[in-house]
């Protein structure tokens, strides 16, 4: 099969740019020269995040397709801008790629990424590929914008603001474990297909960001949920300075994770406490907003969940639980990338 | 000694954040959220560009310090904005760190990086950290702007047009080679040392290319030299759709990089048209503009040299040799990032 080395760089230049189609009028130049040449909109701030995924410890080829990978890599990055209220317009890519990466596996590769170029309307303006000697990586950077006074960010939230969360919680994390456990791209049951989906095909919340953007409720806080709900919940705490109550009752469970946590005899709540890879948007707004907020997502037919509330306490995250019950939750269960390889 | 392993994520950007003391009035949210969020100026276009390097295809841990690892890194996006004639002002970074990587090497590296950052006044706004299971990477992405009418990309040259580059070639090759070679720091002549210097702590040619954009000469095309002299100019002739010729004479020469060749009778304009790394810009400019370019750059003491002249000779590179031969160059004995690691 043909491989990278036969193609060259600049053979791999070309491949990349006859492949990604999608041009904006506000790109001057894309692929192709010294930088990627663009306009900014007047009277937004611009907003930048950069994200690296690396093989064998953000994702395992043996469970994640070309096509997949392509699309997810991307979509983790509209996450971050989806995340402070913006809409993202432009991306550049680096790949770093062992000398047996097939032509076919790039094919695919941009053929995932080209079409959430399209879906999100995103330029691919540029990128760098070079050699990586053992594992496959990939760093995308990416642009997006926002009004001036509706960029939203993780400092802000205040004592009373009531939390808010979009879609269901753990289902990413535990397809993850089913992909790990079975080690196969397709498996029977309805419900881990659909879990094992939610893990390697995630929806940016962009809907849901842009509907709070375009609102006239005052988001006091947000952040997409990467590193499980309790550790990014923390963040919005101001990491101890202030502290949270989440209610068991109102956490947002997907029928398919309950399902499974029922064969296997787990907590679902301990999942959707830590999760991982959720890409759900958790928010604050002010109390006197909530009816406001939930007849906005209601209308818009976007699902979201009240599930707490931000309170005075340093770092006390404290678990109200259906059975009356209080428990003290720890952020620093989060993921750590560095003591081992944990997600896969 | 402490290892990254010890410090977790969380700790890593916190003494990254620490350290990235440069503020600038346009970044509204620097390290530590989503995205990091700054203001466009009115009236500029933006560039945008990505590298990554990777440990033993780009750099060798044994030569090059971290200190000069993290100036070199940021240095080479910086050239790809000066490519433009833009002034950068904001980069992202990933890192792809192996366990083992200690905190003083991290500590070093960001120093490196900050020195660069305050040289030419770029925020260093965000990043990923991530772990890499064997190699050591690094990406950044870097913004720049300039002028709407005056950005300069590699399509615009026309039969006629003069060729210009800027400061010597080839000491980065050479350099490397001395490098390969003797696998030591640091070495005992004082040629080499310099030629070892250009490779490790190249520096960005701003000046010349700001110098260039607030002129008025009309800068037809331009390019930073990083894969050598012959293949950058072919890019120049639009791959091959022109021609052009070069002067022998007046390729510009270290007394470095002479001295080494004599000593080792390498044959010096060889190493001058392959180069590699030189980081200078190549450009053309319309035959009635060479005074005003000379004196410009006179003026400025800017080191720029006038070594040939666009043809409409599709694909001909032609060597006008001091013998007064001549010899056809192959522009496709550029570097092939994907065959092995010529470099390093």
């Amino acid at each position: 099969m043909a491989n990278i080395k036969h193609l060259g760089e600049f053979g791999l230049i070309e491949r990349f740019r006859s492949q990604l189609k999608t041009r904006s009028p506000r790109v001057i130049k894309g692929i192709g020269d010294d930088c990627a040449v663009f306009s900014s909109k007047q009277d937004t701030l611009q907003l930048i995040s950069t994200d690296a995924l690396v093989e064998s410890v953000h994702f395992d080829l043996k469970t994640i397709s070309a096509e997949q990978l392509g699309r997810k890599a991307l979509t983790v990055n509209i996450s971050d801008i989806a995340a402070m209220g913006g809409t993202p317009y432009l991306a550049v890519i680096s790949l770093g790629l062992p000398q047996s990466t097939s032509t076919r596996f790039l094919d695919e590769f941009y053929s995932g990424l080209q079409s959430v170029c399209k879906d999100y309307k995103i330029e691919l303006a540029g990128g760098d590929t070079v050699a990586s000697p053992q594992q496959l990586f990939i760093n995308i950077s990416i642009l997006g914008e926002a009004r001036k006074d509706r960029v939203f960010t993780r400092t802000g939230a205040r004592p009373g603001n009531q939390i808010f969360v979009t879609g269901t919680l753990a289902d990413s994390a535990m397809g993850l474990q089913l992909l790990k456990t079975r080690k196969i791209k397709s498996v029977s049951s309805k419900h881990c297909r659909a879990l094992i989906q939610k893990h390697l095909e995630p929806i940016p919340r962009i809907k849901e960001s842009t509907l709070l953007a375009k609102s006239k409720l005052q988001v006091t806080s947000m952040i997409d949920l990467s590193d499980g709900l309790v550790q990014d919940l923390s963040h919005l705490c101001g990491n101890d300075k202030l502290g949270a109550e989440l209610y068991e009752a109102k956490l947002p469970f997907s029928q398919a994770l309950k399902n499974v946590c029922q064969q296997k005899e787990y907590d679902p709540t301990d999942w959707v406490l830590q999760g991982g890879e959720d890409y759900e948007l958790l928010f604050t707004i002010r109390q006197e907003d909530v009816k406001k907020l939930n007849s906005l997502f209601l209308k818009a037919d976007a699902p979201v969940s009240h599930i707490g509330e931000i309170t005075s306490f340093p770092g006390k995250l404290v678990l109200n639980k259906i059975n009356g019950r209080k428990k003290f939750l720890k952020a620093s269960t989060g993921f750590n990338h560095f003591k081992r390889s944990q997600r896969s």
